[in-house]
């Protein structure tokens, strides 16, 4: 039996496999700092080097800003395909004082590595890799065709990679897209995330008077920007939770009653939701749980208010201008660009008398969601079973990866969201870690996923 | 004729007193600023100085901060007395870099003396001990006895002249209080205000998680910290303006039919408002015009906001806290405490679900209403008409003089607010200036007022 030896391999080389990781970590490839811009191509170098000894065809690809890494095996027309999506650069390290030990220097502890990148993404990313040079060092033939793309622009909101994929959609194309960038359920239970949130993110401007006034001098004369933009904002939603703006649900897809049920199975409470957050209790749209609402309702949250004075004590001005940000997470098959466009129209309607009302579209996100019924999903479901030893779940999360929905439009075919990590992993936070364990685990269940699909 | 003697003496002594106002001027005594204290006390010795050459009895009161100046001439039972108030503090003067020359090196140009301070207090201080001065040099008897009391924590928020007032009642005791402060109706329209109002200044916290969260990973799961402080800010107020806390209203004393008719004699139009404030359009409870809504109605408004990210661009979080500065500004007989705990209890019975919220009473002042119909009043009119050669009028102030209020309270005397200044002269502005003409009609009104105030 062929995955067998790949096993062995990996269970036989795991101490070199997390030695080579280090490597890869040592690497500070942060790619919103122009001054790591060296090592964000030496951690791209350090991919495609690994992926051209392995045999395959590499491509270090320009695409305006910091390169993307394309490779491929041989491709027989009768094996299905599996592209494999993640990414070398990884977040800025601030605050550097609340790192244990420096973010760039791996430290392993109890069977965990911490790092920058450990996790998100340099971790799960090396879990493909793996799985791959299992099949080569063991000379047995890859059950699929492989291709990868590697980019290093996810963390700076790069569009490389969304240009790349809309202009070679066939040199791209495969029978499922592979992306290791989220989170097991929990510890101890594995999952397959097929829907993502969609994004709306708005800007409201308010302007009134030229210049702050003495509250005293013109108070009850004019139209206060502060006060107005509460009034818009709390014509927002309702005291409930539940959104106002015309239109905001019409296309929202309902859950069946097997996603509810196989949600309220997960055991997920408010309590938990309480210790999480600090949160002094649950809140939101009636007539669904706190899963419900966190996996596939749209929201409508300010993000920042600013108006005035913020400093300490007193300062007694009616403020010139005020402004909100507010973002709405939204579920499929809504649709960002319409929402946007319900957002300023609804928000113009309600403006209050006496000041200027500007709505800005600073970006949006397509909602993803993935068939949970298809025979790729069923792979990556027995995959991650055999893998983890344990029965796995499938989820939902409520962020957005923007790039998924560019894959499944552009490709047409299914993504699998095979997340390795924890969501305790601190990724974006100091002292960012991934557990060994997942790291081997994930990449038997790489190495599985291949045979799997092949099927 | 006595006050011919005066009068002339002051026209013969314009320049001297502009070259004197100067030496004044030149002194940086920012109270706020403890490395100007020297400074301070240096003004506070220049005010005690002039009084003691004309032959008051003076006292330099240390009451815990920055010295109180009292000065009194003979007390004759059989003549009555005024007492002058004032301040020899002055702003800070940031931004440095808006002003057109050193803010401590007076220029005089076009009649106009520019330097911090010129109008906010020291020029208008300064006509009352010219005036005084006027009297003694000509060696005619003064018609009243004079006190002064001036202080040098105005800008400051300082507590010793509150202390010194009401510890001590019988010293400053008077037949009425002379400030000059304020501003004339406008440069052709000297006036003097009747009414201040008072003030209640609050400011709300809300806390929802314990640290800003991931708007895609708890969206829809907690109440937003940033959404309920808008709900809360929005029930303040009614779309047109009438604040909606209940008993808000129940002490506000309203305008006589003659004072409504005396602000419509004024000719005070939205046009003039949008012009000064550069706001689209007026604005405020219907049922009363511009100028009664400025001066006499109570008023609720925002002066800052603040919750989550504020930057550029895009952030997705759920903030952990909210806060607002919200001021009422009152109007006779409603009480800054009483108002206060309004204002809470309605606060805390609107607060959304799901965050906790905390309200603070930063400070309060209370209104003054000084009756128009007093022997004083008329004598201020009278010395006013003279003094500025033109028909005064009976004005209202929407800001707060804390002071005035305590005056009222302890002494038992009306407070005459004869202003001088413009409300163009910048005062806490860069480039604040006084005109001449306003100064030396100023120190003409005062010792009219002397007179007149003795008939």
């Amino acid at each position: 039996m062929a995955s067998q030896k790949v096993l062995e391999y990996l269970d036989a080389h795991r101490q070199q496999h997390v030695d080579q990781l280090c490597d890869f970590l040592r690497i500070p490839s942060i790619s919103s700092q122009s001054e790591h811009e060296e090592d964000c191509r030496r951690a791209a170098a350090f991919v495609a080097g690994e992926l051209k000894e392995l045999g395959l065809v590499v491509e270090t690809i320009e695409a305006g800003g910091l390169p993307l890494v394309y490779a491929q095996s041989e491709i027989k027309p009768e094996r299905k395909t599996l592209l494999f999506y993640g990414h070398y650069d990884v977040q800025p390290v601030d605050p550097l004082e609340l790192w244990d030990h420096p973010p760039f220097e791996p430290m392993i502890k109890n069977e965990i590595v911490y790092a920058r990148g450990a996790c998100d993404d340099k971790g799960q990313v090396y879990t493909h890799i793996k799985a791959l040079e299992a099949y080569i060092k063991q000379g047995i033939e890859l059950p699929v065709n492989v291709k990868f793309i590697i980019e290093g622009e996810e963390e700076a909101g790069g569009e490389s990679i969304y240009r790349y994929t809309e202009q070679n959609p066939e040199k791209l194309a495969c029978d499922a897209i592979i992306v290791s960038d989220t989170a097991l359920y929990n510890e101890s239970t594995p999952g397959i995330c097929y829907s993502l949130k969609g994004l709306a993110y708005m800007e409201i401007q308010l302007k009134g008077p030229d210049m702050d006034l003495h509250s005293g001098s013109y108070g009850g004369t004019v139209q206060n920007p502060g006060n107005a933009l509460a009034e818009i904002i709390a014509k927002l939603k309702d005291e409930n939770g539940h959104c106002l703006i015309p239109g905001f649900y019409d296309d929202v897809l309902e859950l069946e009653p097997d996603e509810r049920a196989g949600f309220a199975e997960l055991g997920y409470t408010d309590e938990i939701l309480k210790k999480e957050t600090g949160a002094p209790e649950a809140f939101g749209e009636e007539g669904f749980t706190t899963l419900e609402r966190m996996w596939a309702r749209p929201t409508c949250d300010v993000n920042g208010l600013a108006s005035g004075y913020g400093g300490e004590g007193a300062k007694t001005i009616i403020p010139s201008r005020a402004m909100a940000k507010v973002s709405m997470r939204l579920v499929p098959n809504q649709d960002p660009a319409k929402i946007a466009q319900l957002f300023e129209k609804y928000v113009l309607s309600i403006a209050p008398k006496g000041v200027e009302v500007t709505v800005i579209d600073h970006h949006g996100a397509n909602p993803v969601l993935v068939p949970r019924k298809s025979e790729m999903m069923q792979a990556g479901m027995k995959a991650l079973e055999e893998g983890f030893g344990a029965k796995p779940v499938f989820i939902r999360e409520g962020g957005s990866i923007p790039i998924v929905g560019t894959f499944q439009e552009c490709l047409k075919s299914p993504v699998l969201l095979l997340g390795y990590g924890l969501s305790t992993d601190n990724i974006h936070s100091p002292n960012e870690k991934f557990h060994l364990s997942n790291f081997w685990r994930g990449a038997r269940t790489t190495a599985i996923l291949m045979e799997e699909a092949a099927k």
